[in-house]
């Protein structure tokens, strides 16, 4: 009679007195439940702890390279569109500040950032007539000085270039992924949305109103904390269906897309139906009827 | 008997009676300073405010496009160093963190940010050869999800090439506006003293113990408030004549060298002499003997 045991460092085969007699993987009886604490206590001697030892450290690494997931991916991803947006903001500011001593007027008379960006690599006179500057305060400099401005609108231009194909990215990643919360939620928000909640399996398990108010934990705190008002919404405030809508009923646009979010990330995270275009219509109709 | 007055609004001829009776440039007297107030008693008549207006601000529109000299463009440039330098800190400690989904045991193996970002262009497999990885924690994902990552490594590559065309051009700036500032203190550290004193003239009439300090603001009045420990280096911390000498001497020297920068300043906005080198063979001499 001879009895079969698994552990991590292999397969042994024992004896009927659970002696370990082998351990190459051959035909015998499974070990009984009853015995298993008997053969645990043999694997106490102190020539397997070293054995035990880089087993567990193998077995460790795999489960760490296991565990990149497509969450993790997009957390990265989002958080990188994320820091590109700010750091564009401050070039393209500073861009404003130095061509200032160039031609003011034109900082003044274009709000839109990138607008701005592209029009620096026009030739000044053009710019003048272009915008019917009277008489500019901007010092007659030479190309030398304006060529390095220009550099850094190159330079902002690569990096919203950076920004579109990280949008890509994500938007192919999460086709697979979350179709759903894509959907419903966008890009962007539906990305930010995993960051926050660090995954999609959290996401999917937290309560709708928790979802309407990720990104917004500062607002949260502080409500708490001094009993100012309590927000209303997160990262889902920048959402079309929460913008689109009337001051006042912004709070209830908020719950009712964090709610139908909610319910998305459930169906992704289960591998559900498709239902988020339909949740958009549902939703969209529902506000327009207020 | 004719006189002759100028003002913003032009010249004006006046008669003997102190009329005006002609705002053409002609032959006359120039008006004797005594009967100055007289005149000007006329310019108080309303039908000449709107011109007022209109030449004032024609004089202040040329006052700022004068006011434009080679101080606000090294202002602006090194403040885009600046801003530059900690961009590509933030996207740099995004790509490792990013690239250790795939191999993490680069980045605990490589610690200069510059190397590690050449590197991530290499194949995984070289990279584990070169570096003996035993078995990596990282997951094996496809060429698709590494590309993103290239691309972020790509743009960081163009901010540190950004950056070096921004030195050279300060260089090219200072060798003509301020040769000594720029031979002692280097490109970067002038430039940052020329931006923390808004402009050479100040710098050049600040006391040199100020100089010393400029950058360690926060610690200063720290110091002034709490009485903690006073700094004993602003900037120029950074300056190879400081970063060189041991840890009890540093204050001296920078004291040393806040004196001869500040002498550096004088000279080169009163246009004197060119001692910048040797100034720094002094300073060097001197901190060696010690």
């Amino acid at each position: 009679m001879k009895y079969k045991f698994k552990n991590v460092l292999g397969t042994f085969i024992l004896d009927e007195k659970l002696n370990i007699i082998s351990n190459q993987d051959e035909e015998a009886e499974n070990l009984p439940k009853e015995k298993i604490f008997q053969v645990l206590e043999l694997f106490k001697d102190k020539k397997y702890f070293k054995q035990f030892y880089i087993a567990n450290l193998k077995l460790t690494k795999q489960g760490i390279k296991d565990a990149v997931k497509e969450d993790q991916l997009i957390m990265q991803t989002i958080s990188n569109v994320i820091e590109l947006d700010k750091v564009n903001n401050i070039f393209t500011k500073r861009l404003r500040e130095w061509y200032s001593l160039y031609l003011p007027e034109l900082s003044k008379r274009v709000v839109k950032h990138e607008i701005f960006v592209e029009l620096i690599s026009k030739p000044k006179e053009e710019l003048i007539k272009e915008f019917s500057v009277e008489q500019t305060m901007g010092a007659d400099l030479d190309k030398f000085h304006i060529d390095e401005m220009k550099l850094l609108a190159e330079q902002i231009k690569d990096l919203n270039k950076l920004r579109e194909t990280h949008e890509e990215y994500l938007r192919k990643i999460m086709e697979k992924y979350c179709p759903n919360l894509l959907e419903l939620g966008g890009v962007t928000t539906a990305a930010k949305l995993i960051e926050l909640a660090k995954g999609l399996r959290r996401l999917a398990l937290l309560p709708s109103s928790t979802v309407q108010l990720l990104g917004a934990e500062k607002a949260l705190f502080r409500h708490i904390k001094t009993g100012s008002r309590s927000p209303k919404h997160g990262v889902i405030l920048h959402h079309p269906i929460v913008q689109n809508v009337p001051r006042r009923m912004k709070g209830k646009a908020a719950r009712m897309l964090a709610d139908k979010l909610s319910l998305c990330a459930r169906l992704d995270f289960f591998k559900g139906e498709i239902k988020g275009n339909e949740y958009r219509k549902e939703l969209e109709k529902a506000l327009e009827d207020e």
